[in-house]
């Protein structure tokens, strides 16, 4: 399975691991070690404690970097949001590493190959692996492959609102003056509909409406996200 | 204030900033900018952010390979003693960073320059600004003067049993064969008092007693440990 594993990350990644004893332990859960006692076999839980602060520091930079304009709390949100189960259990599933861990055969039939738990702490210490045997230049080119596209594509919107968003991807590449413009404000009393557009140095790029000003300048933001990254693609 | 902390820091720590202006960003807390508007000033919080996940790693880093042997659990109890607000606020202190903080008149007069979560932060927020200017091996060599010699002092022991401190202390320069020999039990049926001693090599390091055996080899690990890190010096 590691020779495997070890073939798979070359051809798709470039990595050649100097140490596979490294990415056996990684890979290789307490119960496995516990059903192969005597070959001196280690489980991932110690690389995953580094793994797991080596991914912390790197999203941070990376994020600190690139939202120069971001203040902490949010950068906090926006971090909690990457670093976690959830996204890190889906980037282990999108690097297939779900089919090369090593477990116990009472875990494989409890269906723990594909718990997010799991696949998440093998993500972490994956990295921590990467980390002690490549160096921080081969982890970095494997976040930036595997975990950095995702913010272009939208999958920490929710931690960040859809304004500030908007501003980061339109003012990646130097100052564009963004305005929000009230066009219609229709509904009842109780009811109000408010119709906003967004523009980009003068040029409308979204449009959007919601039951309070903030609202539609929100959805107007989104829209305009959704818009301007089909365009990029 | 910003100019002698240059000065300081080049005479204590050998460090000269190239952005000084990272370093006054570090130093200065929103208080300050609050009462000093137009001038451009940023404060600390954001590069705190960073400094943060710093010194986690860093800190990961160097007890995971310090410590071989120590499970996560443990690895994680340590961690936690280390990277905290009570050890990072005296470290602030011990580098006397207190006296350079940037802060607004009302927070002063509140007492704020002592106040350990602010410390903390500071602590924080120069590695990050350290990282940022001078990168990685700067950090590395000013929390290896600041930081880890504190583990050898006995600072973070309460996070690790003092067993596993005496294995550590005494395995870091190769295998040592440590056993604990229980030498008398005397008190009462329902008081009953244990002593053990513990020996490297042989040779008898320690002694202690206690109500059970294993309180008595705590007892005899640390008495130790006391004395070897006393030879130490």
């Amino acid at each position: 399975m590691i020779s495997e594993l070890q073939a798979y990350l070359k051809k798709e990644y470039g990595i050649e691991f100097k140490d596979p004893s490294l990415l056996a332990e990684a890979f290789t859960q307490a119960s496995y070690v516990n059903e192969h006692p005597n070959q001196g076999l280690k489980f991932y839980e110690r690389i995953e404690f580094l793994g797991d602060a080596v991914l912390q520091l790197f999203v941070s930079e990376y994020i600190y970097k690139r939202y120069p304009q971001l203040p902490q709390g949010k950068l906090t949100r926006l971090r909690a949001a990457m670093v976690c189960e959830d996204s890190f259990s889906k980037f282990a599933k999108e690097c297939h590493f779900d089919q090369y861990i090593r477990l116990g055969r009472g875990e494989e039939m409890a269906g723990a190959r594909q718990r997010p738990g799991l696949l998440c702490d093998i993500f972490e210490s994956f990295i921590g692996a990467l980390y002690l045997d490549q160096g921080r230049d081969a982890v970095e080119k494997f976040i930036h492959r595997v975990i950095f596209p995702k913010l272009d594509m939208g999958w920490f919107d929710h931690a960040v609102d859809a304004k500030t968003s908007l501003q980061e991807f339109l003012q990646r590449d130097g100052d564009v003056d963004i305005e929000y413009h009230l066009l219609a404000e229709t509904g009842s009393e109780n009811a109000p509909v408010f119709k906003v557009n967004v523009s980009a140095n003068g040029k409308v790029i979204g449009m959007g409406s919601g039951s309070s000003k903030k609202h539609a300048e929100m959805a107007a933001a989104k829209a305009a996200l959704t818009t301007l990254r089909k365009q990029k693609k």
